[in-house]
C-alpha cells in the first residue's frame, strides 16, 4: 500500500504470483470503503482461479504499519488520520491470517524468501525512494524493536542542522540519500556551480531520479557530482551500520538504486572508505534481486508465508 | 579478561556468586601458561566447595571474542596477536562447555538475567570505561551479526575528521564518549578557555572521570562542562541508535556511567530533542543493576547458563 496506490498479487509459498491488480488508495476518505474495494477484488482474484487457489493468509507492506499492533499508525502520506486497525479489519472481512508491517520491512523478507538473501541470517535492505527506508534481518528475524518501529535508518541524522525533514526535525540522511534527496542536491550544486547542464532546465517538482542518470549517461557533470555526493553520504552512514549490525551484504532497491554504477560505485567506495578495518572488504552492497514489477507484493507475501510457518 | 587483569567467580544459574579471583593477564608472553594459571585457578575454587559445586560450563567475556569461533582476534589491547581459539583451549584443560563473547555483550547478557533488563527483549547496555562498547540485544538474543562483531558503537563516526582514535581513523565515538573521552574533552576547554578550574592541576595521565566528578561536585565549570558535552554527544548518537533498534531501555555502566545525574541527564535531554517524535518519552536511559564488582563475572556467567539452556 502506497499513498497513491495499492497493488495486490496471489504468490505462492515459492514466490510465483498467479495473479495480481491494483486501486487507488486516495479515492475514498472513509478507510472502510477503501477497504470493502480492496477486499472485493482480492476475493474477485481468487475467484477467477475456480477453486485451484485457496486463500491462506494476507501480508500487507503499508506505511507507518506496527508489525506487533496490526496497525498503521499516524501514517503522513495516508489520508486517514490516527491509528487504523488494519490487520483486524481486513481479516474481519475475508477470514484468514493477516500480518501487516513497513515497506521496507517486507521488502527485506520478500529478499530472504524469494530474492538475493535466501541463505542470509543477517542483512538490510534500503528502500531508495521518495524516503529511504530500511528493512533490517538479524539472526534470520526482521528487526522491529520494542514497539515495532524499528529500522529508520533513513532518519538517522548526518548533517548537523542539514536540510529540513518531513519529520520535523533536520540533516536525516532521507533528505540526501533518496530519490528526492538527489534532486535535492542536483538543485544545491545547480545554485553553486556554474557548469552547463541540461538538468537547468528541468523544474525542482519534475526532476526525477531518472532524469539525473540520464544526464550523466550523457557526460553531465552536475549530474556526476550530485551522484559521488549522494554515494559518499550513503556509504558513510552504512559504515555505522555495518559496525552496529555486521550485515552479510546490503541489498539497494527503488527509483535511486535504478541508477546502477552511478550509485552503487561512489557507495562502495566510500562505504569501504569509512569501515572499522576489521568489517574490510567484507560486505556486499547488492542490487535486489526481487523482480521490479513484483518487488512490492512479494514482500508482503513473504511476511505472511513466513508467519505462517514460523 | 581485561587487559590487565583477569576476574573469575562461580555463579549458578540464579546469579548468586560463590567465590571469586583474580589473576594478572598480563604476566605470561604464552597465552597457554596463562592459561594454565588461569584453570588451576578455577579448579582450586570449585575444589573449595568439597564436591558441593559442580562446575557445568565457563563463560568468557574478553576484548574481541568472537561468539561464533569462540576465539580472540587481533585484539590491539592484549599481548598475544593474531587468532586465540580460547574457547578450545579452555575445554580441552577443564572439560567444560565453553562460550566467550565482548565484554559489553557479556554485561548484556548479564543484565538481561540477573540485572535491570529481566523482562526485556529489545534493549542495549553500553560500557563506558577506557573505550565504550555496546552489546545490542534484539528479540531477546544479542546481536552477533555476520561474523560475530557486531555492536561497535563506540566507532560509529561522530564528528568528521574528529579526534585520533586507537582503531586508526578519526571522530569515532568513543574518543568523545568514555572514560578517556571525557579526560580529553576536559583537556580541550581547559585549552580553550579561561575558566580557573582544579583540574588544570592535574596531568593528563593522571585525570580519572572520578576527579571530574569529584571536581563537579565542587561546583568547577570545567567539569560541569564537560559532562554536558559528553551527554550532548551521546545523547545524539542514542538518538539514532533508537531510530535504528527501538529498544525498551538503554542502560550505562562502567567509570564514566559512575558519575551519575552529571552524564544521564544531559545524555537524556540530548536524546530526547534528536529522537524522531514516534520515540520520543518512551525509551528510558538506566544504571546497570548488576552489583558493580560483580558485574564482569556475572555477564560471563550469563554467557554460559543462557548457551547450557538454550
Amino acid at each position: 500500500m502506497g499513498g497513491t496506490f495499492t497493488k495486490f498479487g496471489l504468490v505462492d509459498r515459492k514466490g510465483k504470483v498467479y495473479g495480481s491488480g491494483s486501486i487507488s488508495t486516495d479515492t475514498h476518505k472513509d478507510v472502510e470503503l477503501y477497504l470493502d474495494e480492496l477486499c472485493a477484488a482480492i476475493r474477485k482474484l481468487v475467484a477467477k482461479s475456480e477453486g485451484k487457489i485457496e486463500l491462506r493468509g494476507i501480508g500487507v507492506g503499508a506505511p507507518n504499519a506496527n508489525y506487533y499492533s496490526g496497525a498503521i499508525e499516524f501514517a503522513p502520506n495516508l489520508k486517514w488520520r490516527g491509528v487504523i486497525p488494519l490487520a483486524s479489519m481486513i481479516g474481519s472481512r475475508i477470514g484468514v491470517p493477516v500480518a501487516i508491517t513497513n515497506d521496507a520491512n517486507a521488502a527485506a523478507l520478500g529478499e530472504m524468501m524469494y530474492g538475493g538473501a535466501k541463505n542470509m541470517k543477517n542483512f538490510i535492505v534500503i528502500t531508495l525512494g521518495t524516503g529511504l527506508g530500511s528493512g533490517i534481518v538479524v539472526n534470520g528475524g526482521v528487526v522491529y524493536g520494542h514497539d515495532g518501529f524499528a529500522g529508520e535508518l533513513g532518519h538517522v541524522n548526518v548533517i548537523e542542522d542539514g536540510r529540513h525533514c518531513g519529520c520535523g526535525r533536520k540533516g536525516c540522511l532521507e533528505t540526501y540519500v533518496s530519490a528526492t534527496g538527489i534532486k535535492r542536491t542536483v538543485y544545491e550544486l545547480l545554485a553553486r556551480r556554474n557548469d552547463e547542464s541540461e538538468l537547468r532546465k528541468i523544474p525542482f517538482e519534475k526532476l526525477t531520479a531518472k532524469n539525473i542518470s540520464e544526464a550523466a549517461d550523457r557526460g553531465d557533470l552536475i549530474a556526476a557530482k550530485a551522484f559521488e555526493m549522494t554515494g559518499r553520504i550513503l556509504g558513510k552512514s552504512l559504515a555505522d551500520v555495518v559496525a552496529l549490525f555486521s550485515p552479510e551484504a546490503i541489498f539497494l532497491l527503488g527509483g535511486l538504486a535504478m541508477a546502477g554504477d552511478y550509485i552503487f560505485k561512489p557507495t562502495k567506495v566510500y562505504m569501504e572508505k569509512n569501515l572499522l578495518t576489521i568489517f574490510r572488504d567484507k560486505v556486499s552492497i547488492l542490487p535486489s534481486e526481487l523482480v521490479k514489477d513484483n518487488a512490492a507484493v512479494l514482500g508482503a507475501a513473504g511476511l505472511i508465508w513466513k508467519e505462517i510457518s514460523d
